[in-house]
């Protein structure tokens, strides 16, 4: 029936859902959750970017398979990721009189996913949702696997839940109005896949990324095999016990830098990954783990997305060392005051450190300020 | 070792846990903990009040056993189970840099829990939590269950999460400390057992209610009884998906009296409840579903315990009918519109009807103002 041109199944149990991945799913949405959820009513959250290049196409596929909604739109922007607009979301749920059945659709990318989700995981104790990732980033990252959460003051993503959706809509049409710079950010978690464990995976990115680019159909199988592979990991650790971890590489010093920032436009989160990434293998190379020449490989790859690679590229004024170190003790990875971080033994070859010696990252970020 | 005079089990899996009930407990705290959890940090979160009174105890006994804590003390009051307190709490734990895996300690009444047990859910996406309730009705009901949440001006309880204890350690001693009013309102929870499915269990609080008044060995026991009751109806239905509603007996018209009254000391919970068993007890005589003598039963025995009983005795100006009925429908147990209540065919018979008539509520309500 839909343009689905790709199927990715979480089979976790009576949590299992599907991620459908096509162009134009928008416009099937309707048909798409009239046909697997019966008599639901619907509460749409979006932010006001999103609302008017996509909730109208929506809120008209809803209403010709004759649907119930009603719809919260959000400010657009990570600082969304609060406790206020959390409330505004939860409130606006129970405002609408949306009872535990009903279903919360999250439209938009990873701040609104990961915010949708939250207040769907708390309000009335609990209501289902479903992804409509809008963005590259959240088609392949944030929408699948249950994160769901907003920000604080000590620390990005420190507070949520793990609430899995009911279903993801990946529509590869809303990818084209994204700016370049957005598209990019995304790649960076595109990347991430490769540099985790699958080196062929690296290796197809770095023959088809124009491809990806231009929106041909690599860019849809690349969001596919991150899907699956996603779905494999979170299916063995669904609560980052163990393994999911290895999804965090790059992100320790990412989320540093994003901090440090602000959480602005002055640095996206894949941009920060991106950094994050090379700080990681060079960090690796440095303690004689990994080959130099695999990070001279992934900077080039990132460099032709358009990606930032070094702290010199982060725009403005950095923090001092210690600041950014403050922040990467502060992130949730740690685990009883040792630092824990993604390292590598080269491209497809990330492992967890719990034990990283803290003086050695604080003197690898001296060097690295250039 | 420690002064357990009642152990009750709650065999939810890999989420299961243990209610301890005796004199004295906050003294022994520290090494039940060390015993249980070694290698543990503590946020402990409780109120103005409590703290007052019971926390001095709690710190000597961590002291004693060598753990690490810190406290977060928030006011006292059902109005503290809001947005704001919420942030506070969870900032606050972020703030101690307590860890994945540290406890929180919820020290406190049903407000403390209810509010520590959400925070440790979502804090880091999740922490694990003690209970430690010093008050009858903390003791008797909302501690065990994992049902924690905070009040939206839309009605109670209607954010949260459902987030099980590790373990919940009840004090007796803390319960002397609670005035006649508290105790009673207490109280009511613990009639709402017998009422529910355990027609012997009114009759042997019909029998002991003086000695579970004065403090004497059938208070632990009553408070045993309760909880044992409520574990198993939260092993039956963890996520109140259908039998677990039976607890909300009385609750359904308890919350709308205690929403028009402002969650405020005008009306204590247990009060409400109280007033809403009879009413729930009531409505089902005048639809013929109950003998009007059990009513009359109940209220002897609430009347006794110093508890409200009717509309006329909850102080103030009552809201209107409409305004009443608004609240319930607002209610989170209501589904497609249709209202559901828990009605009865007698003590010990209750039983869920999802499908009451609003009219037939709204005009025996009528009738009950008097």
């Amino acid at each position: 029936m839909a343009n689905i041109a790709h199927t990715v199944h979480v089979g976790l149990g009576d949590r299992a859902y599907d991620i459908l991945i096509g162009d134009r799913l928008l416009d099937d949405a309707g048909a798409l959750l009239a046909e697997r959820f019966p008599g639901r009513r619907y509460g749409i959250i979006t932010d006001d970017n999103v609302a008017k290049a996509q909730l109208p196409r929506l809120l008209a596929s809803l209403d010709a398979a004759g649907l119930q909604h009603s719809e919260i739109v959000l400010p657009a922007g990570e600082s969304t990721k609060s406790w206020d607009l959390l409330g505004q979301a939860v409130e606006g749920i129970l405002a609408a009189r949306l009872e535990r059945g009903d279903l919360i659709i999250a439209l938009g990318g990873g701040v609104i996913g990961d915010l949708a989700g939250f207040a769907s995981a708390i309000a009335r104790r609990g209501m289902g949702f479903v992804q409509m990732p809008t963005s590259l980033l959240a088609q392949v990252d944030s929408s699948v696997g249950g994160k769901t959460g907003i920000n604080s003051p000590h620390g990005k993503n420190l507070i949520g839940a793990f609430h899995q959706p009911k279903l993801v809509l990946a529509d590869l049409s809303t990818l084209d109005t994204l700016s370049p710079r957005q598209f990019a950010s995304g790649y960076a978690e595109v990347v991430k896949y490769g540099l985790i464990d699958d080196e062929a995976f690296f290796f197809w990115l770095e023959e088809n990324q124009a491809e990806i680019f231009a929106g041909g159909p690599a860019r849809g199988e690349a969001i596919a095999r991150c899907c699956a592979h996603k779905a494999r990991v979170v299916l063995e650790d669904e609560t980052e016990l163990g393994v999911r971890a290895l999804l965090n590489l790059g992100h320790t010093f990412g989320h540093a830098l994003e901090k440090d920032t602000g959480y602005s436009d002055r640095l996206l989160h894949g941009e920060g990954v991106a950094v994050g990434m090379v700080l990681a293998h060079g960090f690796s190379a440095r303690q004689g783990l990994a080959p130099s020449q695999d990070t001279g490989r992934i900077v080039a790859h990132l460099k032709k997305a358009g990606l930032p690679t070094t702290l010199a590229e982060v725009p403005g004024t950095l923090g001092s060392t210690e600041a950014l170190m403050a922040a990467i003790a502060q992130d949730k990875k740690v685990s009883r005051g040792a630092l824990t971080f993604i390292l590598t033994r080269g491209i497809g070859r990330a492992f967890i450190e719990k034990n990283v010696d803290p003086k050695a990252v604080s003197s690898f970020l001296d060097d690295m300020r250039g």
